[in-house]
């Protein structure tokens, strides 16, 4: 028999916690018979847990945390002076093994420092990155980095390009996902110098590299996994969502402007909800955390109780996919490509005090 | 009376050129009243114009360019070698007063770099940029630069800010533009060094700068103005173009799935014509080149005839709103400002032995 996996999950993070986190979660548990761990202050969440009649007898536990983190809060400052932060604790569970996987719709930065300093990389990767999963019309495509990182290497990009790849076979189910670098055209001539060398590295690697693509290319379904970095990633993140919303708010006042209108906007509600399925975030559940040794599933600040539910199932997939341990493959079959042009980057200055004293 | 303008086209340029050009140019011509100058290779092009019979009654004239620029050419190379093309011939009337303004659906570097080099830059003005005007919930948005510079300094970036807000005032007749720098997120502590220190020289500057923006924000309405450098921008356009194309495909799809949605959408059908209309590149013309001096529309390369006559119909509106005039009085005012970390430019450098030796 399989292992029941267990969830940690970020109790105290998003706008709409901790009543949406507690109310998808339950909801999750009754569905996919995850174990759940509720990280956060005791008080509030077994307020709300009580609020469900039926949760006592759920395998959903309390860790708690007396700290919440703030939206607006310094990232480092989560792994320097909040340790006993719903954030910090839940980290502290999936690496020590307590936890299979972690959900978070809290401050996205603190996840990703409290990854990186707590649950630690994966050899060869140096710097996590945040990978948004894209509705298209063929299916699913994920970008990375969509937050993580503003500035990148060529090296950099690379490793997203294969983190990704991983991620695509093993977790979308992707055969051989076609892996693209995000320009402003499609031909070798485009790009900035960073862009151009990303490329050069790409398409001497064991990905299936089309080369560059371009935003539009994400939604078509021309590629299946787009690399870029972290400032570009969130500015074609937050526009297809701008772009989305913007067009229903449009499609709604237009179909409710005349009585014609009205009539067929009855007759086609089936295909609207459809549609709105296929395209909502909700449904998607979140981000993948890539490059730290473990599954951590980031998902929307505005996360309702759906998202919160998705995002479970999307870290139990995860978690059972077992993405980590295939990812490691991937990256020795790249090692040297992954080293051209590479100094000791920031972040492993910065973590290398760190390291030696926690060995120490 | 007022003078009636007279607009030069790049009748060779875009994908479906000289057809669809010469047919737009037609429809323009009749519906506008605007003196046209068709500039290309001859022989097609008054084959074109006399499948059209009452052409022979229009102001509409052909100036012989026997070189054609391609998509794929290098844009420096039409200044250089392709001295007799359509967009370098074209330029040339605009330059010398012989055209009021020129509209190209062509190789859009090609143009940039003939504005630059023919047309010149205003005074004051480092870069050209090209301003994408975005359909939005509220009416219309710019966002520059879409293309023309792929990296910019933070003084580039104030420059397509001023320029863009001189554009939205008396072109799109926007009262007092809300402008904002592109970022990904809204909070001053987001974005890179060169969006930090824009962001410093726009809170002093005499717009109504309302800070960072996401690329959300440009299609709900909340921001008239985006400043961004080139790649960004482009990703932007290429991410919303490919969304729009991408839900309307999608809702097409799960409208004819039934017979229900089949007959919802027969009663709704104005309803989509109406928001198709809103959202469609071909209603509205084009881009306009930032910076040099004289009213320039670069359209969209897939242009048809629709699209071509509403580029007409822009580049006569930019024509008549006298905003290069303008333009020179906010770019006075905020001069100061703009010499902030400024050394002289590559383009500065490029362009001093071909003004000297024309100057001699």
């Amino acid at each position: 028999m399989k292992k029941r996996l267990k969830i940690a999950i970020d109790a105290m993070g998003g706008d709409n916690a901790p009543q949406a986190v507690v109310d998808g979660a339950v909801e999750a548990c009754r569905e996919y018979g995850t174990e759940l761990v509720l990280v956060g202050h005791k008080d509030p969440l077994s307020a709300y847990l009580k609020r469900h009649p039926s949760s006592s007898y759920l395998p959903i536990s309390i860790k708690h945390a007396s700290e919440v983190v703030k939206m607006e809060d310094n990232p480092l400052d989560v792994v320097r002076k909040k340790k006993d932060s719903s954030i910090h604790r839940a980290m502290e569970l999936l690496a020590t093994k307590k936890a299979d996987a972690f959900v978070s719709a809290g401050n996205s930065g603190a996840v990703v420092s409290a990854g990186l300093f707590v649950l630690k990389r994966i050899k060869g990767i140096d710097r996590p990155s945040i990978a948004a999963i894209m509705p298209t019309l063929a299916g699913k495509a994920m970008v990375a980095d969509v937050g993580a990182n503003n500035i990148c290497k060529p090296y950099h990009l690379a490793q997203f390009a294969i983190m990704c790849s991983v991620y695509s076979r093993y977790f979308l189910h992707c055969k051989n996902p076609r892996v693209g670098i995000l320009c402003n055209g499609e031909e070798e001539t485009k790009g900035t110098d960073t862009i151009k060398q990303a490329h050069s590295l790409l398409k001497n690697s064991s990905l299936n590299y089309i080369g560059f693509v371009e935003g539009g290319d994400v939604f078509n379904g021309n590629v299946d996994v787009v690399a870029c970095d972290g400032f570009t990633g969130n500015v074609l993140l937050k526009t297809a969502e701008g772009v989305a919303e913007s067009l229903g708010s449009a499609l709604k006042e237009e179909l409710t402007r005349g009585l014609l209108s009205k009539i067929g906007y009855l007759f086609s509600r089936r295909a609207f909800e459809s549609l709105k399925k296929r395209f909502d975030y909700a449904e998607y559940g979140g981000a993948p955390l890539l490059g730290v040794n473990g599954p951590v599933i980031i998902s929307h600040g505005r996360s309702n109780a759906l998202a919160v539910k998705n995002a479970i199932r999307a870290a139990r997939d995860l978690a059972s996919s077992e993405v980590v341990h295939h990812l490691q493959n991937d990256l020795d079959v790249n090692k040297d490509l992954l080293s051209i042009g590479k100094k000791p980057s920031i972040i492993d200055r910065m973590l290398s005090p760190i390291q030696k004293k926690q060995n120490s």
